[in-house]
């Protein structure tokens, strides 16, 4: 009954676990540099598969990527479950509601974003297939198709943390983005889908043209009537089973479902996940804590795994060809760019507005990487191609982030922890009055900018006496500006025993952020209290930094998890 | 590059939807009945493979789950890595420091409770091996030596369910029991690698003493130097990196780490998961939200996957042997629950108290599988007595369940949901006053109770002009004993706007709970005003309520999630 052998067990679990451990630590490294997590995955996939490992040692690359054999077997059905389920996560992103909301600008972004790169890329994919490295003996119509679907996808997870970075998200601007991407993901994978049913008929069995119609068929069902069924069965299987056990289940048995038939009916079983995901991420009876637990472990977990087994099976040096990379980057921002940018203006955008969401859109990521993945499995492209659309979809990413950020001159989101150093925190603050813990403060944020203490100290206490800097919750922000400071600099305390600051709920101070800035920087110094009253929005924070964070790191970790629940839940 | 092709995917992603889905559906029954999930696991591998779906209708039995092939593989490997996490998160639930608070009682029971069946398993299968089922050409230690572990083992969450469904988790019985279980687990799953490294060793090239010796050697250093190093890293890891993905990576490819490693010495891939669990869960760096987002994940999807696979592969029917399971349910039962009782009864508890710990540590589970499934996989055991063992475990966790509930007369926990039906709720209760509210609720309730509505209007109304009833943070419970009631009876209303209840901390009523309760039905009483006063611990829940139930069912599910929610967070 044992399919693989005790061999096989102990290097399966070996490779999962260091491509696991690689596609996690790289994407960390990513998004450091604020990048998207995706390129750290796939660099992971590059690094351990015959581009370097097997380049350098191909003996150890081969006995834990084996390219056939049982080992081989576990890892693509692993992987193929992986994809399956980061498809439903991402459908589930899809929130159709808001595209009506945003009407008419999202409307004309989202279909002209789609038609101008589709035509972009259709036509010299139908003229001068060869070119772009079609295979020999591929159907013209069917490339020209993929690459034209190709140019005209979009990321959305990509795009929409580009905006969260930028404090853009909630933004008019970043919501149209938001919109528009997701009309065109919508209709980017339906056309997709009808690409493979027109491959993939042949493997199903069926003629093409009821692969194509059930395909349209099962997508407007989800899109209406599986909608609407989802959202009255979820109330009656939270109130009848077992939580979160019955909607976990419910959701990932019905997602493997809908993939096994989208796979069955010749196209690929991701699309089936990702219409499902689309339905239910719609209903409001799914609930913050289901949705993030799924997301969690499908985001950190396997989608790492899938990302980084791309690059077990490609050589991406060797595959690497420079013309087709650039033709093909080019061809991507020219369609992509120049039309969601004519169709912003159009829509009535001021012309730097329509840029941004021009190269916003271009952002391609994750969507076009599995895109690619499709075609070469299905084999309507080749690993030169493959190569050149990974990298297109890198490089796009890439650039649209940068090019936000330097049209809104990089207003990236300001945090006070990153002011505080080891120097300037004491999680023992010794004092007993308002103005002991101003001047023991004070004095150390002067001495780590290197400026004189008691006149720093004085500026702080003049402005106390003024009003109160107590903000409630538990917290006083005691500051003042400092002409000839470069940086801001925060100093953080815990008062051991009540301060008392008078704060305006009566709650005991048990956090006391002091802040020094630069005479001219004013917005910085509304952006840094700004940032204090988002943290300290409730009582609990400020108590449990007193009692939780007794060095740096811990306060990183405390104000860290605080912050990213909010995000997830 | 595909090792699966696209019928093998379909069949793939179809088995495994099917799997899953009867697995969570029959676990949730059995869970409706008290019974623990995994039983209805078991069932729903025991319906789809040869058992039953193979004895009907054999050939859709072997498209789905083949005993050959691809599809085969990519199951042993996914229910492989599932196996992995469960092991994991069954170590993280055993917690080390809670065994050295109960002290000696927890102590003996434990040492006792693991000596006693080894000795009562070990003594006949060391004399009479064959009519126990060892195969002819077996070593008879080895088989001696397992057969006792499988004596000496207890199933933590079994009794952890048990204790908790009859409201004993608390209580200073459960707390030993389940100290004494921990203690049980650890011990046992030490002493079965140990005989898996002896068994193991050929397959590991290694001689038995290093497998032996390496298998001590990690299970030391993973209770002492791992524990105490996961707890640093923790904290650091958590500052920085994106949360929760940086835990959630680190702890998975640890585990899978961990789990290559006991796999490549010989022993089996679990153990080092599961010691990997254990010196993870004791770290209090580890949130709770990480850790429901794996317990949830691996609890309700992984675990499903694998305990339906197990029936997939035997027949249970054919390898049924009545006198072998009967031999096997006796030698068990015997062992533990005399050792248990003796050991509790030595340590000072009372004869009543000292038999519900034996009858509680008998529960044997889903750990009981796992070793069969081992030794059957190790070619230690056949099938017959792989059957008899999978049966054995599921008899007496239904007894150990049964018995202590008798004991303890069923003091099963009370909820007022459970007395509230659809003609006694009003979600939109129009009253003013409390007299109007009073007299709504009181004619519904009376009404389906068949008891007379102004008496027992104007009985609820006389106590409420003693005191208020209101309890604070929304809730008010007017209420009355009635004479000749045969149940309890609760209706619920939500006042559409504020009613004047006078409440102690002066948050506005909006969750009235009208309850009729039998005059002689004192306990019960007093248990539905506490389960009120639980449920309504904070403002929120009726605000809740209030703004989100407008049917029994979504009351429901808005109850079972806040209450569930409770448990794991």
């Amino acid at each position: 009954m044992s399919a693989l052998t005790h061999h096989d067990i102990t290097l399966l679990l070996l490779g999962l676990a260091i491509l696991l451990a690689a596609a996690r630590i790289l994407a960390e490294l990513a998004q450091r540099w604020h990048q998207p997590a995706v390129i750290g995955e796939l660099l992971a996939g590059i690094i351990l598969g015959p581009t370097i490992l097997g380049a350098l040692w191909p003996s150890v690359q081969q006995v834990l990527f084996p390219d056939t054999g049982p080992i081989n077997t576990a890892l693509h059905a692993l992987t193929t479950v992986a994809i399956t389920l980061f498809m439903m996560v991402a459908g589930m992103e899809i929130d159709i509601s808001s595209v009506w909301k945003q009407g008419r600008a999202a409307l004309i972004v989202g279909v002209l974003g789609i038609v101008i790169p589709f035509a972009v890329g259709f036509v010299p994919a139908w003229f001068a297939p060869s070119a772009l490295g079609a295979k020999p003996d591929s159907d013209p119509l069917v490339f020209a198709l993929f690459l034209a679907t190709a140019m005209a996808i979009t990321a959305l997870p990509v795009i929409a943390k580009i905006l969260m970075d930028l404090n853009l998200f909630r933004s008019e601007l970043g919501v149209t983005i938001i919109a528009a991407a997701i009309l065109n993901d919508l209709f980017g994978w339906i056309i997709f889908a009808l690409v493979l049913a027109v491959m993939g008929s042949s493997a199903a069995d069926m003629p093409v043209w009821q692969t194509a119609c059930l395909t349209l068929l099962f997508a407007l069902f989800m899109l209406t009537l599986g909608r609407w069924a989802l959202n009255r069965v979820l109330p009656w299987i939270q109130a009848h089973s077992s939580w979160p056990g019955g909607v976990l289940g419910f959701a990932l048995a019905c997602a493997l479902l809908c993939a096994a038939f989208t796979e069955f009916i010749g196209v690929h079983a991701i699309f089936g996940a990702f219409l499902f995901g689309v339905a239910l991420g719609d209903s409001q009876h799914l609930r913050q804590r289901t949705r993030a637990t799924i997301d969690h472990f499908v985001s950190f977990i396997f989608a790492p795994l899938f990302f980084a087994s791309i690059g077990l099976h490609v050589n991406f040096i060797r595959s690497f060809d420079l013309t087709l990379v650039l033709i093909v980057v080019a061809l991507a921002s020219l369609g992509k760019i120049v039309g969601c940018t004519l169709a912003a203006h159009w829509a009535g955008f001021p012309r730097k507005e329509a840029q941004a969401i021009g190269f916003g859109m271009n952002a391609r990521g994750a969507m076009e990487i599995i895109l690619g993945l499709l075609a070469l499995q299905a084999g309507i492209i080749g690993d030169r191609l493959f190569v050149a659309l990974v990298i297109m979809a890198l490089v796009t990413s890439l650039t649209s982030g940068l090019f936000i950020q330097r049209t809104f001159r990089g207003k990236r989101a300001v945090r006070f922890i990153d002011y505080v150093s080891a120097k300037t925190f004491m999680p023992e603050l010794q004092a007993r009055t308002k103005q002991d813990a101003i001047k023991a403060l004070g004095t150390l944020a002067a001495q780590s900018a290197g400026i004189d203490a008691e006149d720093a100290v004085s500026a702080v206490w003049r402005r106390e006496q003024i009003v109160t800097s107590a903000m409630g919750n538990g917290v006083a922000v005691p500051h003042a500006r400092i002409a000839g400071l470069k940086l801001p600099i925060v100093a953080l305390g815990f008062p051991s025993s009540g301060v008392d600051f008078d704060p305006p709920d009566d709650v005991p101070v048990s956090v006391i952020v002091l802040i020094l800035t630069p005479s001219d920087a004013n917005e910085l110094h509304l952006s840094l209290l700004a940032d204090i009253a988002r943290v300290f929005q409730n009582e609990r924070m400020a108590r449990r930094l007193g009692e939780g964070a007794r060095n740096l790191t811990e306060l990183r970790a405390e104000l860290n998890v605080e912050t990213s629940s909010r995000l997830h839940a």
